[in-house]
């Protein structure tokens, strides 16, 4: 039995905690920490068994009985919070983005390939069934070389405007999984990136300096293009879709509903909208990643999103990031 | 070229009209006939180019430059006319259904055999590309041994009530088509049938005396079952679905729209309803049944929905008809 | 925290053990017995955190702090368990058939109603995301009045020839469930049957004295008309569909699957076939039905699957039987 | 009855003659010219019904019963045979592109307004049910302000090199389409065009100085962003969908296919590929574009795809391909 701390106890926190108490065999949670200790974080950590609140993440660090480590905290405190728990020698399932600058996730890639402790990033779409479908038929070959992967990944609604203000931008809070996923499903690195971006969700949105609805093409080293749109708000909910198109065919995954029913009246033929959001939509994916996360380090396996995959789509955003700024393609050389 | 007599220039006869000027190669019609001819009549046939509008179908017969005669005239006078047409030496095509008295009908196809002349029914719906799908891949062996046979046909709307006495009956007018779907899908005929009915669209076809609701059992001589469930009336349009399961699979058909439309939206995912009726949904498939019988006698072949074709069904009907007064299952053997 | 017994360690009864551990809140299973007990039953409680395994399930109904039983053992000991539980004070929820004899039913349900416990029967597929769909439509009256429902039901493949002799037939096997369905989507009871089934999977299932293949429709008392086909194997998996058509509209599902990809290739479009069979369709129903059994005892509400909606499916089996005996129409009133 | 002049033989001729022989009401062929006059032309014409095949298409402009021509003939005839058809009074109907060279369309939109003659470019896909469906929605106000609008268009196999080698490169022959479409749809003018294509079909194409996968991002004036992925061969045929997604919603269409057949078996649940081409998925818009011309002529009404809607696509064209020699976003104002 896996014994794990959690730090950090805001919505992904718990969505971890829970899916570990329900889910997760071979782990159990024994302390969680956060800045801030509230009576409702005390009732709810005892409704989840989890013996040990606490309002410092070093007392989970100090804890000799913890093995592993999930880093949930606010994004500043990623990259520093890993390199302690590694050094402390605990197993670390960090969330994305490790850190906005790559110089930051180089130093915690070093300190737990020194440390030896398995590392883990939060790219949980990757553990999707449906994202997971594409990637085997990809990789057993059905659909021969590919040629162009898309994503289309909309939000049912725009973040709040103070959320929007530190949430790092776009292309780092939200596409970060969209670019995770073009380098999954291609099996390639990115070489060079071209973003168009605009505000037409909500001006409030653009005049804290961030957009809402982008364009991203994406040449990859293996030669295939990728191209993500992104939108802050579908009407519709949550759009989560992908194609990979190829020499022999493509693939391509379409949303998950709530059930397949299907009525037609006199105004049409009417299929229910997408899951509401992430938590409705990929609440399994959350918990095989930390099933995932378990195996790898009770079974000392590789795990299955590493340190090069949380640096990746970091380059990625910036790159992105410069050619929104300055209009022009941008190569990942320029950012690395 | 064929030179054709339409006989009857009502609703299907004028569909069968536009479709040999439109699209039936080989064929063109010299004249068509009606018990009413009006100035709008005179000035419809001028604008399809036929060039003679006769109050009499006699004329029709008598004209020896006509090779072949379309009967589109009411029901009851279909075996009359057919028989008349055939010891004139032409070639019928007879709307369905050929007679509700199988004597007549019997005696329609010792007048054509001996005649020597062509004779098809108007079961047009075996020329459509949906069913032409799901048959094609039943006779390619790819379900295997069928097992059960499922028709769905619902009209978008119950048709008059002064229609409604005079029709024969819901098994006569409507049903009489899924009897013919389910020995063409199946290719076998109907020993049995238990037929359950009601009234749940509109009282006063049951005032009439028919019903506007029905689910058919039917047994075939090859074990296989049938069952097809109808409704005059379908709130959002006209349902033309099949289904084949067997012992390898299963082919189904879902119905035409007018595009591949899909809008996405607060109220869900909505595509378009069906197509209105049968005008909209089926009308290549009256081009093709007609191109067909061309071929047949151009070419001396058999035609492909033959004089038994146009018995079956009606024996199929009858049993139905039985069955739902008798409240039993009853053998075609009964009513033959 | 309700304390519950489960008697019977077979499929179904390791089914809810595994659904209630996992997933329902509010519940611990304190014992599981069985007739056989075995050394790797034992390990497997022993994983599941069961304290105690009993040979008798007689050690269950007499622990006191053992609120609810659930009855899972072979069927035709459904009663008289049910009975003795209720007797023991216990509330139970009862797999089905309760019993293939109406009379043990109202036996069953005497006890209960005398003894004050809450009773329900295992029907899950209420509790279905995809048949609730549809139940919540009706219910909202989006499609009117039911005019026809249709049931189609296909197991992935037919259980062993020395099940099927033991099963009690496949209408009390397998199609209640679906006798089941048509009431819970209807909404009305059934007042007559009529059977049509015959062999065409497996010719060693008819020397059983069963049939494999089957289309049976029903009379419900508001009028509408039910229809169910079954097959005990399909090619392509289980089939799981259901649609009620109504004055208003239509609303059907149709099966769940793995996930939503669809690949392009030479060969056509290509889906999933759907989820394998019960265990991996039904699941989430599993663990519903049991939560809600646990809330209608803990809340003292009504249970959702009621006495009543035991007996009726076993009634419309007995009246489908006869109908396939008889070749004829029969009446609930003649075998209640 | 409007009498039309065909000039050019070819595929394209040929496809417009036959629809305009079986569909376009109230238009006749007097004459089709072709450089190459063979027997094989000479039995089609006449099997069309077309009384006057010529060599030289100056024929056609001298006969004053002719009032509108077809331009069919070779790309670069194109704007030379417009102007002249023109100054001889014939209205013109051109095919795309008018010319890849923006001042000669210029010539041409001049001496089509001093002539007063009609002048309408052939981009067949505006008249299409599918993208009719999606322009009727996003006009309706449907899905509010247009966002983002994607088109994917992959052709089933790529030309043969020798038509590669003489075609204007895929941005002039084959995503010009698109490139309409994108105006259509989004009903907006574009402002900078960025280009990613590269060769990953046959490597030939790339040594004709071709490209054959491209993805293509559009800025609008309206400040919503295009996207179009392109590819000259996808293993699954002929590929034409498109999304236009907006404020309150999205639009999408997806292929066309020769039925609705669906196929479920062992291995998956297989639907038709699309329709295989141009002619067999675009025939009832060639007719209806023909059609359309035809009234604007008689009734004197603008065309509906007029001399604007034939020279935006080849600046867009120009400007995608300047992008993708110089690897940046290039605006329209450096290449009108």
């Amino acid at each position: 039995m896996l014994k794990v701390g959690i730090i950090g106890a805001g919505r992904i926190g718990r969505v971890h905690s829970e899916s570990i108490s329900k889910y997760v065999k071979g782990a159990e949670i024994k302390a969680i920490s956060d800045v801030r200790i509230t009576d409702e974080l005390t009732t709810w950590a005892k409704s989840m068994g989890i013996p040990h609140v606490y309002d410092d993440y070093k007392q989970i660090l100090q804890d000799p009985e913890i093995d592993a480590v999930l880093v949930c905290s606010s994004t500043n405190t990623h990259a520093p919070i890993s390199i302690e728990a590694a050094l402390a020698g605990k197993h670390v399932f960090c969330e994305k983005p490790v850190d906005a600058d790559p110089a930051r996730i180089h130093e915690v890639l070093a300190a737990v390939e020194k440390a030896g402790v398995k590392f883990q990033v939060g790219f949980n779409r990757r553990f999707d069934h449906n994202f997971k479908a594409i990637k085997d038929r990809v990789a057993a070959g059905d659909i021969g070389e590919p040629h162009v992967i898309r994503v289309t990944s909309r939000d049912p609604d725009a973040p709040p405007i103070e959320y929007v203000k530190v949430s790092g931008g776009m292309f780092f809070d939200m596409t970060i999984h969209d670019f995770d996923m073009i380098r999954y499903l291609s099996g390639s690195e990115v070489e060079e990136v071209f973003a168009v971006g605009t505000v037409l969700v909500n001006p409030e949105i653009g005049k804290a300096g961030d957009i809402d609805t982008a364009v991203i093409t994406l040449k990859l080293k293996n030669g295939a293009i990728g191209v993500i749109d992104n939108s802050r708000k579908a009407a519709y909910g949550y759009d989560q879709r992908a194609e990979v198109f190829g020499s022999k065919g493509a693939i391509h995954i379409t949303n998950d509903t709530g059930s397949t029913a299907v009525f037609s009246g006199e105004n049409g033929v009417i299929a229910e909208k997408p899951k509401y959001f992430f938590l409705e939509r990929y609440m399994q994916s959350f918990a095989d990643e930390i099933s995932c996360f378990v195996d790898s380090v009770v079974n000392d396996k590789p795990t299955l999103v590493n340190g090069n995959d949380g640096l990746q789509p970091v380059l990625i955003a910036l790159a992105a990031k410069k050619s929104l700024e300055e209009n022009r393609p941008v190569k990942l050389s320029e950012v690395a």
